[in-house]
């Protein structure tokens, strides 16, 4: 082929492929993100208030947003979080952004979904240090809430069920599609550049795909982490043998979703790895037994920073006064 | 008078007041919040992603919003507030919102204006815990930044002087307009009801207006806490009298601002007031030296209700990533 020909026929071929776009995406391990479908809209307005609502927690300082932030990526951006009296969390915050696509959440996978999810930190003693029972009267105390819960959920009496069911559904309207990555899938082949491409093959043909995939790029199987050589950490978190008990479960966690990467550092269950390309450098060779090149590093980087999709945006909740019946916090003993 | 004369005369009386109702405001020792003038928008748009900025602080998890939280009346609700390692603050955190309008910032007045205040709590240990130094490199290693801050100021290097010019620029905007209050001082005359007029006039009578006045009701004068009986409580703060060492300084403070006042609980630079009948009372007898009967006590509580104006709606910030070269953050040790 001289280069004329060479060239129309790229040309030909991005044509078809922009045509065909969705069609090729199939073949791909990865799927786009969804936009949110179908949604209660006024549990996602409550939950949005109970997910910036501090006063859920014993302290009244802490609230979902503090750890899952949604100006950051929804994580702190720390190896592992603060809790209440500055506890220092045992394992990194993942981040909330697409947790609905999850098979399961936190890292060992203890809560089925989102809803089972929300009730875990509120009454962790190290995180944000309440009770079901005391987030409850807090609530109840508060005609606004007391209002809402009953238009929202038909209900004269709030209950955790409630609580946890609006924040859970107001955490799916947590995805961010159209990132440049999944514009690429959908057809648009100049979303990407020839290293992100570079990066994307590296990615497929050197195995990484095998636990990131799906729309995702992870969050849907529990894999062990150092397989090919031992993950070493000071970190005590034992992964899913915190459940079962079993030694071979051992260090067995969530493949993280790596969707929005950039902006979810530090990584691991430990944070212990601050840049991506710590990251990819550790996985290839304990994972993958792969010693990745400087450039193959770097493209495969590259890749990862065209997953950051559209960050959810909203109008920052306002949240209805205490009163007189309120049980103030306690920040302090 | 008989009833239908009566009738009408109010009728005619409401409909004068409401042509003159700006005439008539002016007579009153309050006056309306003025809706956002004159602004630098871009200062703005980049103070606010500063003010919600955990990484300002040591920990990466403290922001201006933490303490000053925009749900929540510009305040943390909370008698004081807690800070880097979970230190308690040394005295209640005051609302941001209207702030503009202070004659000075801090309880004691050692700010002079919005800029200078935001420098304070970033240095200050038991707050934010960073340095300024350490501030102004963690936004100059993000190349986001660094473009908005030259778009913005123009200038290649950034410094505290624009970090906190910025903050303050967007805080100018966290004024609360349109309560039922200034509706009522505008002259519609149905903004309020009869217990809420009847606890205005009390407020003005009985004296507190001497020093809660000005669009701010308060934020314009210090004023000795404790007049007529000294006031009691554990908190150690001094007041202006930590400042000048004059023993005539000593619970000297600022008057703060009743706007919104309904959202900024716990009351008084100690935060001991937990409820406004509390406050009120308190207030009523050791600077009036006068008991308030319950109904008048619930009057005042009325009218104060009605200080309650629009809160600043946006949408919150969407933060730009750290990258290799940020220093990261230090929660522990």
């Amino acid at each position: 082929m001289n280069a004329k020909v060479s060239f129309m026929y790229s040309t030909l071929a991005a044509a078809i492929a922009g045509i065909s776009g969705s069609a090729l995406a199939a073949d791909e391990p990865i799927q786009p993100i969804r936009p949110v479908q179908q949604i209660n809209l006024s549990q996602v307005e409550l939950g949005k208030k109970l997910y910036f609502e501090p006063r859920l927690s014993k302290s009244g300082f802490i609230s979902c947003n503090s750890c899952h932030n949604l100006s950051m990526g929804g994580t702190d951006n720390l190896k592992t979080s603060i809790g209440h009296n500055w506890t220092q969390g045992p394992i990194n915050a993942p981040t909330v952004l697409n947790s609905s696509l999850n098979v399961a959440q936190f890292w060992d996978g203890r809560a089925a979904d989102l809803k089972a999810q929300a009730g875990g930190p509120i009454a962790n003693p190290g995180e944000m240090a309440a009770s079901h029972t005391l987030a409850v009267e807090v609530l109840s105390s508060i005609p606004d809430y007391v209002i809402e819960f009953k238009q929202v959920f038909d209900t004269d009496q709030i209950t955790i069920d409630e609580v946890t069911q609006a924040i859970a559904e107001f955490e799916k309207t947590l995805v961010t599609p159209n990132s440049r990555f999944d514009r690429w899938l959908l057809g648009d082949k100049n979303a990407l550049n020839a290293t992100e491409l570079a990066g994307y093959n590296l990615f497929k043909t050197s195995g990484c795909v095998a636990c990131h995939n799906g729309p995702g790029v992870g969050g849907n199987s529990f894999q062990k982490m150092g397989l090919v050589e031992p993950y070493k950490t000071d970190n005590k978190a034992e992964g899913v043998a915190g459940l079962t008990g079993k030694d071979a479960d051992r260090f067995k966690f969530k493949v993280p979703t790596l969707r929005n990467v950039a902006l979810t550092y530090p990584y691991f269950h430990d944070g212990a790895a601050q840049t991506l390309t710590d990251a990819v450098d550790t996985m290839g060779r304990l994972q993958l037994g792969k010693k990745f090149t400087p450039e193959e590093n770097a493209q495969i980087v590259a890749f990862l920073k065209t997953l950051t999709g559209e960050q959810p945006t909203f109008l920052i909740p306002i949240l209805p006064p205490s009163n007189d019946k309120t049980p103030p916090p306690k920040p302090f003993g």
